[in-house]
C-alpha cells in the first residue's frame, strides 16, 4: 500500500467534505480523485452507506488510506468547527448574498487563506439534492463550476476531481509541465541544422534540382525553412543524413 | 431528449476520439463529460463493446445524443484522416521527440488553431493500456494532465472531463463566473449604510455604549469596519434595522 506523503508545502492543504453522500462507491471515487489532485483529509457527515465497505475501497481504486483516515460527523457544523474558510461546491445559483468563485478562483483563494494558516474546507452536496440553503449559510462562499448550461449534472467524484484539479494547478505539482520532449536525445545546433542543408542542397545540385535559376533561390529558402521550422534534435539529424545517402545510392543495397 | 444546439462560435469544435475503449459504460461516461464541456463529436476506433448498448446509453446520463451521432472506425488512421491538428493524450512520457502540453496550453493551441479553420482531435487511449507510441506518433503534439505523481491513474471519462474542462475554460460557457450573488436586492449605497451606522451609534449612545470618552472614536470606527466591510445590501440594512429596534424594545413583544 502507498504511504500517503504529505507535500511539505508550507502550508496545510484543503479538507474535502461530503454532506450526506448515498453510495460507497461514489465515496470511493471522491478519494480517488482526491488522491490524484494530492488532497488527502476527507470528512462525511451523515453518509448513507460505510465508507470502508468493499464497494468504497474498491472504488478508490489505490487511495483506500483516505478512506480509512476519513472521520465522520453527524452534522456539518461539528465537521468544520475547526475550519476558518468553507466553501460550498453548487450546481446552481441560490438567490443568497453569497461570493460565487470560478473554480480557479476559488482554490487561488484557498490557498491564500491556507498559506495565511486558516484551515480551509470545500463542501460537496448529496449526489441528487446538492447542499442545503442553510449549509451553504455555513460556507464563506460558493464555488460554481462553470459547465454546458444544457448538461450541468456532475457525478460527485467528477465535482471532487475538477476543484481538485483546479487545487493542484494552484501548486508545484499542477503547474504547467508544458516542453518539448527530445526522447533522451539533444536539439541540433543551428551548425549542425547548416551542414545538414549545406549537405542536402549539395546533393540537390548535383542531381539537377535547381536546374530553374531564376527559382533557386526561393526553392532553397522554401526547404530550409521546412527542416529549421520543427526543432530538429541531433539524432534526427543523422537520421536525415542517411535517408539522403540511401536515396542518392546508385544501386539498390542487398 | 435535449436537442444538441451547436454553440455559434464562429469556429469547429474539438473532435474527441476514443482508441480501443473497452467498457460500454466508459463509453457513455466519455459522452456524458463531453455533453457537460460542450463537445459533440464523438469517434470510436475500434470499440470492444457496443456503444449504443443499454449500459452506454445509461451510463451517458443524459448523453445519448452524442452516442447516437458517434462514428465507429476500424483504424486510427481513418478517423483522423480529415483533421489538421491532432493531440494525444498520455499518462507519462513516452521518450519520444514531440510538444507536450499542459492541458491549458493543449486547449488554448486547439482553439488558436481551430479558429483558423483547422480540425481539431484529442485522442484517448483504451483504459489499461493508453495510446500505443505509433497512435501518439500519428499525432501533433501530447496533452500531459498534470497529477499527484503518486497516483496518477485516471478513469478514462475522467480524463475526457479534465480535457473537456479547459477546453470550455477556453470559450464564453467556462470563464470566469465569479460575482457577488445579490439574492434578488441591490447593494446597499454608501448613504444607506452611512445612515443605518448613524442610527446604531445614536442607539448605543443613548445606552452608554461609549461612556469611555477616550476610546469612542476608536470604537466607532472598529464598528464601521465590521458592517462596511461585507458588502450590505439595502434589504440586509433593512434587516438589521429591524434588530436594532427589536434590542431596544423596553418590552417583550408578544
Amino acid at each position: 500500500m502507498k504511504k500517503i506523503i504529505t507535500p511539505s508545502l508550507g502550508y496545510a492543504l484543503p479538507v474535502f467534505v461530503l454532506v450526506r453522500p448515498q453510495l460507497a462507491e461514489n465515496i470511493g471515487m471522491v478519494a480517488r480523485a482526491m488522491m490524484n489532485c494530492a488532497i488527502y483529509d476527507l470528512r462525511l457527515v451523515c453518509p448513507r452507506e460505510n465508507h470502508l465497505s468493499d464497494k468504497a475501497i474498491s472504488a478508490s481504486s489505490g487511495a483506500a488510506e483516505i478512506l480509512e483516515k476519513a472521520t465522520v460527523y453527524k452534522t456539518l457544523e461539528e465537521a468544520i468547527a475547526d475550519m476558518h474558510f468553507v466553501l460550498a461546491t453548487t450546481a446552481r445559483p441560490r438567490g443568497m448574498t453569497k461570493d460565487v468563485f470560478h473554480p480557479t478562483l476559488g482554490m487561488a483563494t484557498m490557498k491564500e487563506k491556507l498559506s495565511q494558516g486558516q484551515k480551509c474546507a470545500v463542501l460537496f452536496g448529496a449526489e441528487r439534492t446538492g447542499l442545503e440553503n442553510h449549509e451553504i449559510i455555513a460556507s464563506d462562499g460558493i464555488i460554481e463550476i462553470p459547465l454546458n448550461p444544457l448538461h450541468s449534472s456532475l457525478n460527485l467524484s467528477q465535482a471532487a476531481l475538477l476543484v481538485g484539479y483546479e487545487w493542484l494547478k494552484t501548486t508545484q505539482l499542477g503547474q504547467d509541465n508544458s516542453r518539448n520532449e527530445m526522447g533522451g536525445s539533444h536539439p541540433a545546433t543551428k551548425s549542425e541544422v547548416d551542414n545538414f542543408l549545406k549537405h542536402l542542397e549539395n546533393e540537390l545540385e548535383l542531381k539537377g534540382h535547381f536546374r530553374f535559376f531564376d527559382k533557386k533561390e526561393r526553392m532553397k529558402r522554401n526547404l530550409r525553412n521546412i527542416f529549421t521550422r520543427n526543432a530538429l534534435t541531433s539524432s534526427e539529424i543523422k537520421t536525415l543524413y542517411g535517408v539522403i545517402n540511401d536515396l542518392t545510392r546508385k544501386e539498390k543495397h542487398d
